[in-house]
Formats: C-alpha cells, structure tokens, sequence
C-alpha cells in the first residue's frame, strides 16, 4: 500500500512495486558474483553475465540449477549454481552488483578491453527497420506498463522482427538476459555462440560503457538506445565496430559509431 | 560527430555527449574503487562514496588530492588519494563500478545491513514543500539539457530551499558527491557529519535498493525519487526508518514508507 497525494486530497492504494532481489551466481560451486535483479529468467541472466565478464573461458555449460545455502539472505530462487567442467578456477571476486551496474567487479578496465575482439562484418540495416524496433520492444515490456519501474532489452533481426524481449531493474541485467537466451539456445542447437552476429540490439534508457562492452562481447553488430550514450560508450563503439545508434523516438535518430551498416 | 536521420534526410552534426570517464579512489595509498562516473565534483564523489561504503570507519579526512600512478587508463584527474589515518586498513575490493553501480563491491548485502542504523526523528515535512522540489531540482541540471543524459541528485532544506545539486552518469555518483558535499562542508565547519539530519534528497529516476542505503548511511529522513522505486528500496526504507516517496511529477507523488513525516 502507498499513500497518493495529488495537491487535493489523499488516499491510500494498493501499489505493484518492480521486485529487486539479489541473486547469487555460482560457478562449478563456487560464488562468483552476486547482482541484484528483478527476479525471471535467472539462467539466461547467469549465462550472460558469466558470458560478459569472460568467467567461462568458452566451457560449455552443461547444467543450470538453483540452489540454497541457509545464508540469511538467499533463498531458494536466489543462487543459481552453472555447471561449466573446464572453466577458469572461479575466483570469488564480485561482491554485490546493484541493480543497475554491469561491470562491478572486473578488476580492471584494461583486462576487459583485452578480452574483446573487434566486431564481425555484418548485414546492412535499413533506415526504417531501426525506426520501428523501439515502439515495437515497448510493445513486448509488460511489467513496465504496471510499475513503471523496469528496463528492457529486445533483440531484432536485420528485417526489424523481434527475436526476444527481456526487463529487469537494471538495465545491464536486463542485456544479460536477452544475450544468455541467446546463448543457451545456440549452444541447445549446436551452434555455438554465433547466433547473434546478424542481430539488433536495442535498450531502453542510455547507452553506457558496460552495455556496449556486453553488446562486443556477443559480438552484436548494431545497438539502439532509446536514451543518450556516453563519450565513453561511443569511444568503445568506435574501437571495436559497434554500430551505435541513440535518441531513438521511433521517427529520428543519431549514430555515433558505424554509420556504414545504415542503407 | 553524429549522423543524425529523421526518415527524411541525413545530416553530421556536433552532438555534445555525457562525458563518461573512470575514478580510481585510492585510501591511505591503497586503490579502493573504480567508479565510472562524469568528471567533476570528484572529491566529494571520493568523499561521500567511501562513506557510504563505510570505508573510513569514522576516521577524519585529513587531505584530498588528484595524483596520477602511470597506468594506461589513468589520467592525472582520474584518481583521487584520500587520507584518512585511522581508517580500517583499505583492501583493494572493489573492482570497476560501472556508471550505474553503487553497492559494488561490498561483500554481502548483511555487512552493510549490519552497519547502518535506524533514521533518527526529524522535522516535518510539507506536502506542499514535496512537490516544488522536483522543478526546482531539474532547474540545477546545466548538463542534462544538452546532452540528456545525466542522472541528479540535490538536497533541500525542510521549508523546500534548495541546498546543493549535483549531475553524473551514475545516479549512486550523483548521490555520493551531494553527501560528500555535505560531509565536506560539515568537517571544515567541525560539525561532524549531521549536516543532512534535516534535509531532503531528490533524485531523478528510480529509488533503487542501493540509493536507499545510501541516504540511511547518511540519516537523511526523506528521499524522494521521480520514478519508481523497487520492492526491496521499499523495505529497507521501511526497515530503517526513512521516509520515501516515488513519482513525484510536482503535480503528485506517492508515499511508501514513512507516511508519518508529512503534514
């Protein structure tokens, strides 16, 4: 319950909050980083945060489960331990990830920018295809309609079709979400991690550098922020071959980055 | 440069972006933090971050200055020595904290529990007070106008003056330079840290779990968030004894813990 004031009168009312809750993601039974999350698709958001931070090595992932281990605050639902036989020792190094960060726990910006390799040439997009992903991920972002409180994350193919949509609190969970699906349904299918070389990926609210360094890491060739990016998001954009487009309405936008995939 | 398309016509023009650069803080010598943030304000950033972490433990800050250690990222203004003799024994942490990260790094969510205490009594506060504080607050934001990209934070007294506003990236920045702010401001005048007992905090956006630990920490009474706030910003509002409110449009707002501080 909250109470509304609106200058005249008061009244208490029932209010659906956006949930946060901290998730613990554990890899081969160690903990590896906590993040705090609208809970929802916890394998696909530990698969691709794991997928970002390099924390796999490229092991293949052959079980995901939740687990609990009587601390006071997990439950349930709130440790998913992955199974990867091969991946690097893991190093108990992230402490908790608020709900909005992505990049919390890395030690160094130069170890990231290292791990990361420039991004595949891709199909062209066309002008109208980007105008009309961002109405079309607002059409797919359910929770945000009700609380008012969520980020979304959608990825496109190069005719402008969605392939998936995901919100979360934080919008860097929300991208882990979307790329971890991506991931786990490629690797279900046997095809490795290319699946998302010819895809958009488009978020809600700004492009900073954590979401543009995720975006290269899957090697995605296009991201569309419906907000502004950062000098340093173009910065990275420019340096790895991300096409980055931003202040997406639906009838205008800017690219800072790429500009040759546009037809 | 940008290219800039409105489904007419192409043109390149200047586009002023949201400067995002790293702040390594460094306590007593030793690295901390690395915080993506906008330069500017840095000290405070420094100041009001490592307090809220409980970094100092309560340890006078005896002098704060930029220096420079050769890394490759590091640039004379991207890190900030601070001394504090007497503070717990700095351990090396905290990795990068992205733009939007504020509990990075610490190590459970029950440490920092246990190291807040509850919002002691403070002054009332008018309804009609809340709604002007949000006009008043965007009024202070130079940088967002050109760039729409900056989160806010600003500070009000309990008659709705405007104390300090300060912009960043990262909206746990934002907070933490207005803290730091103040926590500077009360050390040079020697009124330990009780600066912000009767004040207000504003910010843009959401009331995340992580801003409301922050405004705790600091025993400020009220935080007010433009946007929504999450499930678990709620509980421990409500468990500490902060007032929050959420969707404040100057018009309107809600109120969802601490209903009791508003006349």
């Amino acid at each position: 319950m909250a109470h509304h004031y609106d200058g005249e009168t008061l009244w208490r009312r029932p209010e659906d909050l956006v949930v946060e809750e901290p998730l613990t993601v554990r890899v081969n039974d160690v903990d590896v980083a906590t993040t705090m999350r609208t809970p929802g698709h916890d394998f696909e958001l530990a698969v691709g945060l794991l997928h970002a931070d390099g924390a796999l090595g490229g092991a293949p992932v052959t079980e995901i489960r939740y687990c609990a281990t009587g601390s006071a605050v997990e439950t349930e639902f709130n440790v998913v331990s992955v199974s990867a036989p091969g991946a690097p020792e893991a190093v108990p190094r992230l402490g908790v990830i608020s709900s909005s960060c992505g990049l919390c726990g890395t030690d160094a910006i130069e170890d990231m920018i290292a791990r990361i390799s420039f991004v595949a040439a891709a199909e062209p997009f066309l002008e109208d295809t980007l105008l009309g992903v961002v109405d079309a991920m607002i059409a797919h972002q359910p929770v945000f309609d009700r609380t008012g409180g969520l980020h979304a994350a959608a990825s496109f193919d190069t005719q402008g079709t969605i392939i998936h949509a995901r919100e979360d609190i934080g919008r860097h969970n929300a991208v882990d979400k979307l790329i971890g699906k991506q991931l786990i349904d490629s690797a279900s299918q046997g095809q490795g991690s290319g699946a998302m070389i010819n895809s958009i990926l488009v978020v809600s609210g700004r492009a900073s550098f954590e979401l543009v360094q995720k975006a290269v890491v899957a090697q995605i060739p296009m991201m569309i922020a419906v907000g502004a990016p950062s000098s340093l998001a173009v910065e990275l954009a420019k340096r790895f071959g991300l096409t980055l487009v931003g202040f997406n309405t639906g009838a205008k936008f800017n690219v800072y980055s790429g500009n040759e995939r546009i037809d």
